[in-house]
């Protein structure tokens, strides 16, 4: 433990990082879509959702609860509340199946989680329902790797210092893991540690960062989990 | 702080504890009967909301959100899904309101907790949401007398132990207040702690017990939390 110690201590997202999860709100935004599709294109189905969760984030933080009320909000105002009270059981009806949903490890998650726990101490730093996380961590089949687990409310710097500080992390020897510049990445590299963006193929339009961190050393954008060992190795 | 470590560390729940939170429920629930009441009577509507609170707690968890998605279904059920888009807005619009609620302290709680601040290490242990649980407590202006926040999903033994053992607090010099037996005082009580219960005048059903628990020097029933700093200088 004492070696381990001077290791580098590695941070994982959770949603889109270890487990797939915006393909599964993608999925509901199609059925969406179609529901509404009588009345209105998709382009303005997903741009006035969008508007909805923008306007009650704040409110509700994020997570599955919060999106199943703003789409019955979006759904009434798009149908001017011609929206059936089935319909809108449909949509709770499918709040509740994403909760429900199982929990599909992302290729390669489970071989190089196994892998770096033997060397360096793994954390999870997510945000998001709480209840949700923990079933979904609890399923995941991954939590004996983990040392500790935050679920927090917001992903910013002022969050990750409060994490690192409490859990006697140097931020010079902490590496974020994330699908998200804005929630993984830049905050970290911002207090001095090493950002890792693994991009997944769907990114929620309220995680978007147009421009890519310069931070020579301390930014690696990876293709995929399995060559995270590798740029671990060469951290110094 | 050396002496202040051989004192009881006090643990405080936040809802219906340190502010009120059932009593906004209970408005809502008034509103809701109301707006059923040409279907059907006030105990049916409050048997049914309950009944369908309590199938949805596993997925939801607690809070509004989850409270506001099984109103909305609770009131399709009993309207056979005649009850109007126009009134689900409301029921949502009426969630959001809770939401945005003011913190109400309860009564005695500032000058208590600003008392006993000076003598013990204060924490907050509580369940429900993480994003309004954190609003709260920043509306109350209660944050600054505790050394540490606990939002948790269920508040059993092992997520009191693992708080415990992490805040190296011994069970034995740990005090718990607060209004609900399950699960602010029997938890606590089974790990060798001391609970203080103030009941609250209203409590949610699915937080009720039926037994007042015997131990002796342990257990403490408070009308008011002005009482509490003298049962903390009594205990030993």
């Amino acid at each position: 433990m004492a070696a381990r110690e001077r290791e580098f201590v590695i941070g994982f997202d959770a949603d889109d990082t270890l487990w797939h999860n915006e393909s599964i709100f993608e999925a509901t935004h199609e059925g969406f879509r179609a529901l509404l599709a009588q009345y209105h294109d998709a382009a303005t189905v997903d741009r006035t959702l969008l508007a909805t969760e923008m306007r009650n984030l704040e409110l509700y933080g994020y997570g599955v609860k919060g999106f199943t009320l703003s789409t019955i909000e979006t759904a009434i105002e798009l149908t001017a509340g011609k929206i059936s009270a089935d319909e809108i059981m449909q949509i709770i009806g499918r709040g509740q199946e994403m909760l429900a949903h199982p929990v599909e490890l992302l290729e390669g998650v489970a071989e190089t989680l196994s892998d770096l726990a033997q060397r360096h101490r793994l954390i999870v730093i997510t945000k998001g329902d709480l209840r949700d996380q923990e079933r979904k961590l609890a399923k995941s089949g991954l939590i004996e790797h983990f040392d500790h687990i935050e679920i927090i409310s917001e992903k910013d710097e002022a969050a990750y210092a409060k994490i690192l500080r409490r859990q006697s992390i140097e931020p010079g020897r902490f590496v974020m893991v994330g699908n998200s510049l804005k929630s993984d990445i830049l905050p970290v590299l911002g207090l001095g540690g090493v950002g890792v963006h693994i991009p997944y193929h769907v990114t929620w339009a309220a995680e978007h960062v147009e421009h890519v961190p310069l931070a020579a050393g301390r930014f690696y954008r990876l293709g995929t989990v399995r060559e995270l060992g590798e740029v671990v190795r060469a951290l110094r």
